[in-house]
């Protein structure tokens, strides 16, 4: 639910010898993550994210980042570093170019993370030509007055690298998103010694990853899920459908690896899915065998338990493939018995409708499903409750900022931290847009805030969808419109004939003949009454009018509210 | 995701000898319950219940059974018998009246259902006044050629009841819903002897509800989620806020009991939360000390630590006491620092957002939230599969019929079944609308279907919103509304003027007047070109041709596709 904030307090900028914080996203919401650092007005950005829209966000493709704040800013900005190459870390990048694009922008991210945001700058065709440079664990770069150090972070996409800042006031830690992992998949295990060593040097303060704060123990090692997975190849006697998140590459791996185990082809459905599998393959973040992955159309030379179909819409998006597939709209792939389908990703909130349907849909067709609720077949991506508080053991920061995650999460994670030990002035939980300041001595939220409201892309429209509009097609949704048309004549002010009347979302017309008729004799009353009188005539008064009287007897009729549009023609 | 169902297969009710079970709903749903027990054409009802909207059904307040197969029944209905008050189970009753009403109707309902039977009744003046007769566990009617028998049954509302029906082909148990309960709250523990005792008596079919059947484990008892509530009033020191579902009467007890316990007064908000409070108070099913209640206006005269507010919205209801004192635009409640605010209830699937919006706001106006994925302070009131597994074998039927949940949950608890020993051929799981044959010997599916679609209520409006309805008001919600209003001269054949355009849910307009203009344009050329060849001329073929053009206008510019009215009035 978008809220708007207020933008004030003065521009002290100038005089500010303080490190300034400036969450434009990712705070109090999962998802748009982009962060500022300021110093002696030089800007360092981590991340470009969006986020997915909400219920109340109808129509509604995606929601960015206000970056107003970069107005005019361009020659300010030392550099961007991307922290890996999910979606609410990189996306809003090509909306925001217009704001931070100049001839020698450096960004900085690592190999897959810049394959996928190279990869998507083409779908932009118009935007500038960027250039990514690369980085690694270890890696370091000089953006003055800040330093950017980049370590080697577990998460579900390889190649996630968190950051040790060095800035004037002191060394900051962003964790990036990140779990522990002393099993993973397609990666390294997590070196503690390695964090410890971090926090060794003197962390004055820790950004930390707060999606799995208000959950208990330990998130689960990826291992495990490729254990659980096995089971479910070992005992499949038809072919495997599994559906997952594209983004979650290192599970990809999985599914790739255990049928080349079990010696089944491996079919790719899905526009994500396979673009994503296509870089991953060419950067070496995905190995195969040469001759695993099929084309759809050749399923038919193999015998069903030689066949696993990869594919998206483990989140019952409706134009996904697995969707598809259920709804047998699919050109290709029918769901029928001895069919096994995985479901290897958790629900997001929202989602949970949808996805039950296709459970339901795929055992009323006779096939079998797993989900991440019979069995774990799914492990998020971030770190739980055990995980944090290790985390900030190994740091061992003076100030703490939790981030990314609703405002629950961060208060949770806010609380571990105090649990552990960091006293409760040295922790700030803050808003997007608030401006945090910190020196040697202290962290706190100033009073000024920059705009960092909801920006809603709409098709090619970027922030022209805003309250008003999302208002209307509430409206809209609820209860339909009523569009009532009526000529007038200018010379009598009579209504000539019978009012127009086109509405949609309202009613069924062809059984409400009753009800427009006396909508329209109504209408009559009103326009000729208004008109009747002589002289010159209130046309918005009259509109006015019929709005509110036929709103109300449309209320009586139908106990609905349609939006009314009404329409005056003189001739 | 509402589906349609051919009804199909010939009628031979009157040659059938089978007794003939038709759920018209309950089955791959969570909600909106009936089922028909037919035998020798006599009609017996169980329940008569709605469910709420889903995300796509917009603007729609519920949903209740299609009752068409009882058209002209009314004379072979030999009585309805509800097992419990929550509105999954009687809230459809006042739209199906003129379905089932005669003089001589037999309602039967346990004294707490009746009451809120009749509450609702209230609501609807126009409807015929209903006599409903009470019964309790051990009651015994009948109902040629059924007879019922009613059984206690622990849920979270009391006065829940489980039916044995004598059937001329054998002995039914239905279970209602139930949850296994040794130490309730305001109800008696589960009776497990008694319970096998029935099964004793040896069981053709059992019933059973299955919203449980994929949760690992037993349901917790009412009693451990006291001693959490418990802990929660020993530390609060401001105010307490506490959310459920109206119908949660053992739960509303607890709090009141707790409130007395602590010294707090009780202020209750939500007029189904007052209205529910009322009745079983009434009716002797909520028990509380007479100067226990206050009015809202009355608790500046308490200490903040003396006072509990029990309230609806646990659910991000829009309109509910909850949402509107964390918007603070409750009239009376604000929220305010060492309020502790208790969300006693799960969250029902497609709530997730609006809760977390709510928990977010709360803690940032500084008050303390509790909610049951922290602590075990809401407990479900279906049993789990331990329980449901324990209900099988207690009553050791010969055939098994899973009953009221997604067809995931039927699913499981037919596999439950068929694990605690009941044949595969004597499962059904079968869908609503299915007709289902039953004597001695078998149990199946039969061809024969009846209508089971959904129908639903908005505003009074009840099964005139369908799909063309549903479809327009999506369409409406995601990309607004289109309206083109050309004036055409009838001698001339040309465009008067510029045409208007009202557009609302598309863009904001002040912003667009360019695209518009450009619209505008292109409505004249296309009215003038269809017109200027004299003769006749075809307006729907102009109208498509607006259509399509302006759509793909609007398309190229915007990436959306409004809904495109175009009107045209010649003059």
């Amino acid at each position: 639910m978008a809220k708007k904030r207020k933008t004030s307090g003065k521009d002290d900028r100038k005089k500010d010898k303080y490190l300034r914080l400036i969450p434009l996203g990712g705070l109090g919401e999962v998802g748009r993550n982009m962060t500022l650092l300021e110093y002696d007005r030089k800007i360092l950005i981590i991340d470009v994210g969006f986020r997915m829209p909400e219920e109340d966000t109808p129509g509604v493709d995606f929601i960015i980042p206000n970056t107003d704040y970069l107005n005019k800013r361009k020659k300010d900005i030392v550099g961007v570093v991307f922290t890996h190459g999910h979606y609410d870390h990189i996306g809003a990048l090509p909306y925001v170019m217009d704001k931070i694009y100049k001839k020698n922008l450096k960004l900085f991210a690592s190999p897959l993370t810049k394959g996928i945001i190279l990869k998507r700058q083409d779908d932009f065709p118009r935007e500038p030509k960027i250039n990514v440079k690369e980085v690694k664990d270890g890696s370091r770069v000089k953006l003055n007055p800040f330093t950017v150090e980049f370590f080697r972070q577990n998460h579900n996409i390889p190649d996630n690298l968190g950051l040790v800042i060095e800035t004037p006031v002191g060394r900051i830690i962003h964790t990036s998103d990140f779990k522990f992992d002393k099993n993973p998949v397609n990666d390294l295990p997590t070196d503690f010694g390695k964090i410890q060593r971090l926090g060794d040097r003197g962390i004055l303060l820790m950004m930390s990853d707060s999606t799995g704060a208000e959950e208990e123990g330990h998130s689960l090692s990826e291992a495990e899920i490729a254990a659980n997975l096995e089971k479910i190849f070992e005992k499949a006697d038809g072919r495997i459908i599994a559906a997952t998140f594209s983004s979650l590459i290192n599970r990809i791996q999985q599914m790739i690896t255990l049928s080349e185990q079990y010696n089944r082809k491996v079919c790719v459905e899905g526009y994500s899915m396979k673009t994503n599998i296509e870089i991953s393959k060419k950067l070496g973040y995905i190995k195969a065998k040469k001759d695993t992955f099929i084309r759809t159309k050749e399923m038919k030379n193999y015998p069903d338990n030689r066949i696993t179909v990869l594919c998206t819409g483990a989140q019952g998006e409706e134009e996904a493939a697995l969707m598809r597939i259920v709804t047998k709209e699919h050109s290709l792939i029918r769901l029928q018995k001895k069919d096994t389908v995985i479901f290897s990703s958790s629900v997001i909130p929202g989602n949970e409708r949808s996805v039950q349907f296709m459970k339901d849909e795929i055992l009323l067709q006779g096939a079998e499903v797993y989900h991440y609720k019979m069995m774990d077949i799914h492990a998020g991506g971030h770190g739980k409750r055990k995980d944090l508080e290790k985390m900030i053991k190994l740091i061992r920061p003076k100030f703490f900022l939790p981030i990314h995650g609703q405002h629950s999460m961060l208060f949770a994670h806010a609380a571990l931290a105090r649990k552990n030990g960091i006293p409760e002035k040295n922790i700030v939980v803050a808003e997007n847009g608030q401006v945090i300041k910190m020196d040697e001595k202290r962290i706190f939220i100033s009073k000024e805030e920059v705009p960092a409201n909801f920006i809603m892309v709409d098709g090619l429209g970027v922030g022209d969808v805003g309250e008003v509009v999302l208002r209307d097609r509430k409206v809209l949704a609820d209860d339909g419109i009523f569009v009532i048309i009526a000529v007038v004549d200018k010379k009598t002010g009579r209504v000539r004939g019978s009012p127009d009347i086109i509405s949609r979302g309202f009613v069924y017309l062809r059984e409400s003949k009753e009800l427009l008729q006396e909508a329209r004799k109504k209408v009559i009353v009103i326009v000729n009454k208004a008109t009747g009188s002589g002289g010159a005539v209130n046309w918005s008064y009259v509109k006015k009018e019929i709005r509110s009287n036929i709103g109300q007897f449309l209320f009586s009729k139908t106990e609905r509210r349609p939006m009314i549009l009404p329409v005056l023609i003189e001739v």
